[in-house]
This record gives structure tokens, sequence and C-alpha cells, in this order.
């Protein structure tokens, strides 16, 4: 018996740059000239139905224009769609089209176009350059920063995907003009809950600024952005690979994840998470670490963004208990929470744990006691 | 407009052991224990159909006396089924069994299987433990460096994948005993590969030990093992990301992948690299980089091995050179060939450059002129 062994320690930098404003596509084109891509001249645009015609031919237009060449390979728009298929299907595209290792990846679209773009560059020739041009507002919260790509598959969400930084990330405020109203809202449900876990300066400017963020007010979505950018960069710098800390972006998303199944996405995911975070807030102070006043200025905010905060009379509250106790997130079938401190922090139970269990019973009694959808 | 930085340099260690021996399962659990797959307790075995009952049986029993909890889950053998089919069959089976984030990989078989469960493991959950149990000689001598992990598509080979390093190797020697001749000779392609490209007294233990090696005789098998990882961690330590030298490790595969999916895998992959090895040798003669003695050593230690130098009569030869320019190695439709220098070396085109690239007329007349199979 022998042994060898296989020395791969280096150093990776996987920097990149956010840029956050109106109309992106001419400074794409500039960053690409000056080698964002690494000098590979040709795009595969990866969108949706819905985004394609919006923005993403003008953006393909602009690419063209400085001398790059490449298509789009749409797919039909919807967290339906973001499937192991459709991944396929693009991918078959792709190599019919001639793609091989030297191509790049431009995602244009909101979270389920990235997601499903960055998992496909990330295993597309074993991984070729993926750049992100977030046009949704949802998107910008929560897909520009933490490199968590994946897709659905009939038994879970988000499971089947990797981690892949992308080489640089536009947030397009524009874009969120064409918004309907829901999307809007959707999209500040993250918004929320990262104010709720980390800042409540960045609270109390939301419950200022909330009017003018939904009209579209310039200053104040530059300044979200921005603001959702540090606190997703604050949490998942310190701790990349979801262990500990970055387990408090999940505020939320137990419930959430799990009602938005449960809804056969009629639900959109940040009406999901809105629920979801309404019960952290329930359960926070019954176990008291929210005070009944912090948990209404959470639910008013939410309101206020147009958010849902109760269960809708089509979800059955005992299937939802019993699909909590299949999620992801389940570790040797025991159910993990993580809980809002007060406004602007998360409950550490023991050091670098952020979540604690709940039981079957609590999490029923929780979930029996919240309102119906208005 | 505004830019925000995510500055995500680190240090990565990926380093790990390969252990060439007899009977590996005991040491496998040993090292579990010790905590190889970070404390994980379920194992997802991953096999195929051939190697199910011959090996993987014992190793699932092995590991469940020492306290883990996992099951077997085999597909069917065949690189045919190195698939994402196959992949998305294998995870929902995982899915419904249970299996989250909590839960390692083990792989139990040839390159196929460490393929597919490579890949698998890098996108289950984000990436869950891959520990790859070697239990052919291709296996030991390709896929045991490298990390590169792939299925193949209907239009390309090994081109969705994804670049995932095992926690261990385990090469076990005892496995080739049940090899039929045609395996342990398409795993000797490799390895012949290996000594051309890198190391003349490789070359010449093999021609030493060549039928020591076919009679499975330890000390030969052993050395040979150790001397295919040193190899190919030299090349890929240097190069991880394949630009530059890992292209070395092409020698023999332009010819070879396309002759390999021309034949419906009627021929074993090492027999496909064989030929192309020994057409890369032709072309190598007549640029004037090898000398006809050299070409027939290297030929007479293939036929040696059982391996195939000429070409089937069943494949059209200009099929095969049109097959050629639609390889994913293609760069801008241009086709690179990596050239044998001599034993033990390649040419070094330009400085980091080791492939050239060859017209399709030059291509098809080396094609042309080769024997047909014996």
């Amino acid at each position: 018996m022998s042994t060898f062994r296989v020395a791969l320690k280096k150093t990776v930098d996987d920097s990149y740059e956010i840029e956050v404003g109106r109309d992106l596509a001419g400074k794409l084109a500039e960053d690409l000239k000056r080698g964002l891509a690494g000098g590979c001249r040709r795009f595969a645009l990866i969108t949706d139905s819905n985004v394609e015609k919006l923005y993403a031919e003008a953006i393909r237009d602009k690419l063209l224009e400085a001398g790059f060449e490449g298509e789009i390979f749409a797919f039909p728009a919807g967290e339906k769609n973001k499937t192991r298929e459709t991944k396929a299907a693009l991918e078959d595209r792709m190599l019919e089209a001639g793609y091989r290792r030297d191509c790049f990846v431009l995602a244009v679209g909101g979270g389920v176009v990235s997601d499903l773009a960055g998992f496909l560059a990330g295993t597309y020739g074993r991984g070729v350059p993926f750049i992100n041009y977030a046009t949704t507002l949802l998107a910008a919260a929560d897909a520009s920063v933490g490199g968590k790509t994946a897709v659905d598959t009939p038994l879970a969400t988000n499971l089947i995907g990797l981690f892949n930084q992308p080489k640089k990330v536009y947030i397009d405020i524009d874009c969120w003009s064409t918004l309907h109203a829901r999307e809007i809202s959707s999209g500040l449900a993250e918004t929320v809950k990262h104010a709720c876990l980390a800042d409540e300066a960045f609270f109390e400017y939301l419950e200022a600024h909330m009017d003018g963020i939904l009209q579209n007010e310039p200053k104040a979505c530059e300044r979200m952005a921005q603001w959702n950018c540090e606190i997703k960069y604050q949490v998942v710098m310190k701790d990349e690979r979801e262990a500990g800390l970055r387990e408090v972006l999940n505020l939320g998303h137990t419930v959430g994840r799990a009602i938005e199944t449960l809804s056969e996405y009629r639900l959109l995911h940040g009406e999901a998470v809105s629920i979801g975070l309404t019960a952290a807030c329930a359960l926070s102070v019954q176990m008291g670490y929210m005070t009944e006043e912090e948990k209404d200025r959470v639910r008013d905010l939410l309101v206020r963004a147009g958010l849902p905060v109760g269960i809708p009379g089509y979800i059955d509250r005992e299937a939802l208990v019993q699909k909590l106790y299949t999620d992801k997130k389940v570790r040797n079938g025991r159910l993990r929470f993580v809980i809002p401190k007060g406004i602007g922090e998360i409950v550490e139970f023991r050091p670098g744990v952020f979540a604690e269990e709940i039981s079957e019973n609590t999490a029923r009694q929780i979930i029996m006691e919240m309102d119906p959808r208005a």
C-alpha cells in the first residue's frame, strides 16, 4: 500500500464589481472590450420570454455593434421552468449553434434567469465566464451577491446547482419601471428581510422612503440596491460556504419556501418570503426576542410594500406543517429556524449558530395562529 | 451610477491523497471515521450495474458495519449512460430517499462512474464531499488526478461538467483481477500516453514489465499506478485550468474522441485513444519530431498491451475527418493537435503552447494512410 499526495492549495480571486445605475448596456459593452470576459468574443445571452423583447434584444444589438458575436437563448418565463430540463435544452441549442468553451454566458433577467444561466455557465465546458445583468429588484436584492445558482426539481427547490461567482453584476434600475407592481413588491420582501437581519438604519430608511421606492424614484432605488448588496456581502464574505452566519439569509425562508411550493407558484417568491418573515417574527415574539411593537413595525412595512402577511385560504395549514419537515434545510429530521432579534439583528443561539430547532408543535401553533391573507 | 466591489480573494486547499493498494474498503472506513467526509455520516454510494455486485455491496456493508448509514444508487453500466438523464435520475432517487446536504458521495467504479458521480456530488446541494474508489486501471490512470467530471450529450463528449476535487482517491489493484482483458488493455492506453508525453523511463519500464502488468502482478501494477498519478499530477499542478500545459493530456484524444463517438462506443475509450495516439505519432513523423523507429516502439508497446493501432473497417474515414472539426477542442473552427517529440516529451510550439493547428488536408492524409485494424 502506498499513498500519493495531490497538493492543491492555492489562492483564488473571485472578486467582482456590482454596478448600479440606469441603461447599463453601453457600460457592459465597454467593460467587455476591456477584457471582462477574458477575451472571449462570443456570447450566449440567456434570458426568458418576457425579458427577451423588453431588454435582451437591445443588449444583444449593443454587443453586436461593439464587435462581439452571439445570440439570444430564451426560455419560457417562470420559476416552474427553472429546471434541469430547461438547462439541458439551452445547452443543446448552444451546442447545436457551435458554442464550445470559447464563449461567455450573459444572463439578462431576474432571479430565475440568473440562477439558471449561472448554473449553466458553471458547467458548460466545465465553466465559462458568467456575467449577470439583473433586470428585477428581486435579482438585485437576492441574486447579485453570493454566487448561488441552482435549478428546482420535482422534489426540491434550489437543491441542484453550484457556487459560481459572476465576472460582474449590472443592476439596471431603469428596467424596474416595466415590472408589475406585484413583482416590485416581491423584490422588496428580500430587502425588508435584509434590513431586519442586519441593519435597523436601513429598516428606518425603508420606512421613510417606501413610497419613493414604489414609484421608482432614482435616488431611493439606487441607495436601496447598494444597501442590499452591502448587507448580503457582509454576511456572505464572512462565511462563503453557508455554515453558520450565512444561514441568517434564510430568515423567513423556512416557512417561505414551503408555502411557495404548496401554492404551486401562485405566490411569488418574495410574497412567500414575506409570509415566512411574518411567521419568524411571531416565533420571535413567543420566544421573547422581539416585542409586539417591533413585530407590528415589520408587518406594517411589508404591508406598505404591497406584500401579504397572512396565509392564503387555498393553503392547507396542516399540509404546510408537514411540508416543512421535508425542507432541504432539515438536518437529521430536525427543523431549524432563523429568529430575528428586535429589528436589525438575528439571535445567535450559541457562538456561530444562528438558527434554532423548533418543535413541530410550536411551528404548528404559530402557523395556525397566523392571519388569513387579507 | 455607482459601483460596489465584492472582494472574494482567498486561499483554497483542495489537496487530497491517492491511496494505491489492495482491498482498501477497510482503510476507507477508517479514514471516514477520522473525518474524511467532514463528519457526514450518510453516504450515497454511486456505482454501475457491473460493479454493484462485484465490489460495491461489500464496500457498502463495510461502511454500514463501521456505523455509517447509506445505500447504493446504481445505474446501467456503459459510457452511453454517462448522461444528464442518468444524473437526474440518480438525483431524484437520492432526493426521494431523503438525502439533502448532509451526505457525501462515494463513487465505486471506473471512469464513467467517477465522472458521473463527481459531477453529481459537485452540484448536489451545491456540492457535497466526494470520494472516489477506483476499480479499473483506466480510472486509476485517468480519473484520479485532475478533478475533471462530466457527462456526455448527444452533441458533445464530456462538455457538460465541472472541476470537482475528491476528498480522497482509492486505487484498489485487487479489483483489476476481475476486469476483462479488453478493459485492462483499454486502461493501458492512457498509461502509454502518459509515458509518451512525459517520461521515457516510464516508457522503458512499461516495455520491460508489460507482461507482468497484464497478469496483474502486484509490484508492477502498483508502480505503474503511482507513476501515472505522478505524471498526471505534474502536468495538472502546473496548470490547473487547462490552458497551456494541461493540453498535453489531450495527446491522442483529438482523433481518439472522434473515433470513439463514430464507433458508437463499440470501441472502448482506451482503444480509441490508442488509435489516436498512433495517428499523433504518424503526424509527428511527418512533421519531423519523431523517427520511424520511435513511432514503431510506441506502436509495438500498444500492440503488446492488446490495443488496436489501425482504424476499424466499419469506420468511414472521411466521416472521421468531418467529425474532427466539430470536436469541442476546435477554437474558431481550427483544429489543434498535441504532437509527441520523440518518446517522453511533447512539442512546445511556442512558449506555453503545446498544440499546433493542423490543416484538414494534412489530417485527412494521415487518417487515409493509417492501417486497417488488424
